[in-house]
């Protein structure tokens, strides 16, 4: 609980948030990439458990920016999306089915992240931070760039064998 | 726990998902708009609630087209952004910052329900279920839209506002 007086404060709640969310990630998609029988896959989830560690250093650099720290909260949307993705990897699948229902959910992170960092990236631009939008810019177009490289994945063939197990 | 054997089975795994989300949303949308500062983006909010309860009914017909239920599931990565949600709204907050808190989170919702739609279109496109694709893809649109409405009140004033309490 917090007082949010300005559009800086709720700029900091959420840059909290989404540094839980990271934190999570580093956690649990190296899980998902465990999992994933399809090699391209596999390679894309590594790919951005790097990606979400160089984001995650790159919100440090904000909150030393904003001279703030970002620890100590507790992102529920990305833990709810995190949940299910266990929950899915628990199921009794066959494995190009597993790989198409990890793109689902790795997608679903994606675009929580995205809306996420479009907002923040909105209010470092209305609030005249620049240094701190630029930073901000940078990891939402690796955000889209993960999800369109998931979307390549699944069209490559990963959906089709799951249809005809 | 259910046996997921090829893509229908993972599509309808995910229509339950995204089914649980919409009755989810369907009783958190009023909470949000109740708490809304501004007009234009209670009527969004509100607007968007007729669209769920619409978006449900459309799951119904699906799931007759598939001859299945989508009761029972829970909705894990709707009910944590929900959950932020009520958060956010709890905490002491200037009334233009509660509303540019209430746009952040409501784009989170339609960010996951466009990822949850997209995915389930692709599906319903690869397994030749024309009808059920096109259902989909008019409920993919009104998210889309949703979405795009919801940075039009943004940035019609909510968050200068916010910025200069």
């Amino acid at each position: 609980m917090g007082q949010l007086r300005d559009l800086k404060d709720l700029m900091i709640h959420e840059l909290k948030d989404i540094y839980s969310a990271e934190n999570q990630l580093i956690d649990a998609l190296p899980k998902l990439a465990e999992k994933a029988n399809n090699e391209e896959l596999r390679n894309a989830l590594n790919h951005h458990l790097e990606e979400t560690k160089r984001q995650k250093e790159r919100l440090d650099e904000i909150a030393g920016e904003l001279n703030t720290t970002l620890s100590g909260s507790n992102c529920e949307g990305i833990r709810g999306i995190v949940t299910e993705s266990e929950k899915l990897l628990k199921e009794d699948a066959q494995p190009n089915v597993r790989d198409a229902g990890i793109i689902a959910e790795a997608q679903k992170v994606e675009h929580y992240e995205i809306s996420a960092y479009g907002t923040l990236h909105y209010y470092a631009e209305e609030l005249g931070l620049e240094k701190v939008a630029n930073l901000l810019s940078e990891t939402l177009e690796e955000e889209k760039n993960a999800d369109s490289k998931l979307n390549d994945v699944a069209k490559s063939g990963i959906n089709q064998k799951a249809e005809t197990h």
